[in-house]
């Protein structure tokens, strides 16, 4: 197995209030991860709230990342933007910032197909000399890596990994198959609440933003799987898929973006990992009723006292 | 009536074969366009591949833009990428390189909803002294401007104009039907082919990728709309939709976005405006094949001796 | 010009309140708009809640129009249901009780493709003598009749006509185009709203659902444009679009579909043509308040005193 | 539990080459699950082509089943059209024939919402006294049956049971567990290749049509995940998915409807359970070269010598 294996959370960007970066708060983030036994951290994920930031804060939070996690587990890299040369530009930085893998969506805004996709981490490759991982987003790109992309790209060299967020667990269990043979390629799963089944189908990581909240949690799930006890790997996806409600408590009110991060937030706040629950221009952050919401969940699941 | 009506096109981005902008074309595009009639011009819109390119070359485009314009025309600057402050980063340097106006889309890659989409506009315009124009793209940025959000942010004056790029002409029509009596908005259609109806519904303007080809054909348009003479009119458009074919040529082997700009590309290298027909990576350009049917179209409508 | 032209209104069928249909009002509804000068009916279409009714309510229906029309005007049949051969029941139905022709759709429910649909049109075509007019709305149906689909079944003298609901204002204006040299096939639009552009690029004729609550409106709106005095034409229509907020006002509370066609039969009802707004089952009824705002609506358009 | 439960396959119709349901081999299908294990048969489901079929002709088939199960496991019996009075005439038909329970789905072609949705399940439920099961199928009908509809409906008794075709296992999840203490409601996936997440998350039951191809397998799989052996379970549901292969043959040429009932007809020809691959029309069969790659399959897992 490769390094890159296991439970990998995309971290969570904790803000000030001015909206930026709290850096303190984001060391808490770090080590509140890497103690309760993260196997790796993904910096600059959609979580992470990427898009929001601009090349110099990207570079500076990554730095920080690398800094603080120092060697104890590998850090990957998002490096997300609309088209290729832009991505290779932060692939560039990550790569001298000490990124062990950067993870790279395909093209977006931009109306593309599965060939320029192709084409795209074919040709970031080919300028940068760090590992790649395929980001299957969907949701996020409005284009879904087809069985047949991935498999390429990963028969070919140019990609290490895939993360799956495209909830089309049929597909990945299809590409987890195909590239059964091919030892140096890894599959992780985006899911929150499927992972057992993940684990079960032979995926070799998960990279859940609810890991923010509940790193112990997922690592205990982690290590029933590995162990083969899938009714105890199942009780604890049960404890988490409950725990994972935290992301609707303010649906409606606010978009689906803002709700989700925005449940990470506040829980993370209420355990007194980050110092506030803001979130990045425009989204709105959860209000106290909402918090209120957030903290019954996180009692009932016996992580707030 | 505003200074930004009539024909505005979205100013194709001239490359050359290693990719570099080449703006000795560029320079060629922008006079041609003025010296066909056009009455504005839009720099960095999608079909100028906005988002292939970094603040450095966005800012660098825009400048020469301005620089050869040199007043003859107003130009608009789209500053387009998924988030808030990344905006009113582009904003300001447009602001500061003498941009008229600048063009902004919905938040994307982010999942978003129409009160962060207000917010979007609203923070934009109170952080940077420049004036807006909403640009609704559903088809790239997958949220569309609702009538409500378009009218909220007209008559509260955080928008001057709409550029309606989302091919819902009824929509349009209740738009400018609810902004009639606001005589500071304008709204243009992004439609190459219904542009004389859109003309008959009362738009203010027109901003077609096609007029890159063919200017003199949209500002005949512009100029029998303006006269009432929608009989004129409709056989100008007529032609026009003739001429749009050359965007499906490459259909199938590139792209949606490919084959659209790329046939735009292939005709100006064919009428000696640009020199190459390269594409910003990873799309492909047309081949030799593909461009002999885009000179086929040309000289079907007159333009290609 | 074939006899199938102008305004054909998608006839509502009007319910008692035990949801059986009332054939006296039913009988208003029909003279109603022959008398205000419609050329043709539509019976059995999607505004007529056709899917709700059972083959021995269609073919009462049905004998109703035919009988009730008596020559007057042209009547077009829906014959709509998922797949070939159910269609093809209905067709014959439709051709024994003396539909002038009937209006097919692509296969729905299941998954189908451009093939099997062009297949689909000519098995049914094969199997019943009576013309078939293509009825394309993806709105129901999830599959877009494509311009080459639309234009090979109209060549090869399968389909005598279109109905386009498709809202592709682009792609209709195409398919006139490249059927401008065939006099037997005629191009109708579905909409309510962009009827002056569509009579302007050429269409036959108009099947707006809101000519069953103002059918001398939309008769004015095609004579307007019959004599090419598009100002007037763009009048009428105006007044229209400010009529046919009626299909909004129920929005949010009841369904997409109920708010529409519940509009319809709400202000049928407030204008005398028939006696009660009961939807088919299990679409909900506009409520009283709603009713008033309908009421309001007639009023600033001048239908109600 | 209830005795809805287990392996309850989607029961393909055979068809002769007229079109005719070839009966002789509907006997074969039949005995060819019930003897290989099944514990139900679903009748006039979307892989039995329902929605191609007349009233005369889903009645005559849902009496052939009936008679040939002779009670020997339960038979479900789709219900599937567009709205609630032509759903309870099935509905009626299905309880009169001595269906144990029938299936309905969420009403399509008309534009819906879930608050109609639940409407629509509950005047079902009035009007025939027979059990209910909700058949989730967006695919098809283009409505989501969201979590609190399915529980809504479940917790008062109007559903005894859900088939789940959505393909969202995560929502699956939690409608198992929002239903876990309701011991009166069972749910079933309509997956074929996750079957054993399915299981191991605690569904009730599997409903594949690849069931038609190999019950033999299912029921192995359904045994293995009773015993709770679920390195078992996966290794023979990763032979199930290399099955699966056989719905993608004729990919690109058919449509997706065709090329996956199409895949089972064909490779349940090769097996001597039925005696043509004929498609319900429109859709085309597969042809030699294709029946030949089903072959291929089918010998790589066994099934064929």
């Amino acid at each position: 197995m490769s390094k890159f294996f296991g439970v990998v959370p995309p971290v969570v960007t904790p803000l000030n209030d001015d909206f930026s970066v709290d850096y303190a708060s984001y060391t808490r983030v770090l080590d509140y991860l890497i103690d309760n036994g993260c196997h790796g951290l993904f910096a600059l994920g959609s979580t992470s709230e990427v898009v929001f930031y601009d090349d110099a804060e990207r570079r500076k939070i990554l730095e920080h990342t690398v800094k603080v996690a120092n060697g104890r587990v590998p850090v990957i890299a998002g490096v997300i933007d609309p088209t290729t040369d832009r991505v290779i530009r932060h692939a560039r930085t990550a790569r001298e910032v000490g990124a062990d893998a950067v993870v790279v969506t395909a093209p977006f805004y931009t109306l593309t197909n599965q060939a320029e996709t192709i084409d795209h981490f074919r040709m970031i490759r080919d300028a940068v000399d760090v590992p790649l991982i395929a980001y299957d987003i969907p949701v996020c790109v409005h284009t879904k890596l087809s069985r047949q992309t991935v498999v390429t790209l990963a028969n070919e060299g140019t990609i290490i990994g895939v993360k799956d967020s495209s909830g089309d667990d049929g597909n990945f269990r299809y590409a987890l198959s195909d590239l059964a043979g091919n030892k140096d390629v890894f599959l992780m799963t985006g899911s929150e609440i499927v992972v057992d089944s993940a684990l079960h189908m032979g995926a070799h990581g998960v990279v859940p933003g609810l890991a923010n909240v509940d790193p112990a949690g997922y690592v205990r799930l982690w290590n029933h799987a590995r162990k083969g006890d899938w009714d105890a790997a199942r009780k604890e996806q049960e404890r988490l898929c409950r725990l994972f409600e935290i992301v609707w408590v303010a649906s409606g009110r606010v978009s689906g973006g803002a709700t989700g991060v925005g449940g990470f937030k506040t829980a993370m706040r209420s355990l007194g990992v980050i110092s506030t629950n803001v979130m990045a221009r425009p989204r709105a952050p959860l209000n106290d009723a909402e918090a209120r919401k957030v903290d019954e969940i996180l009692r009932s699941v016996g992580l707030l006292g």
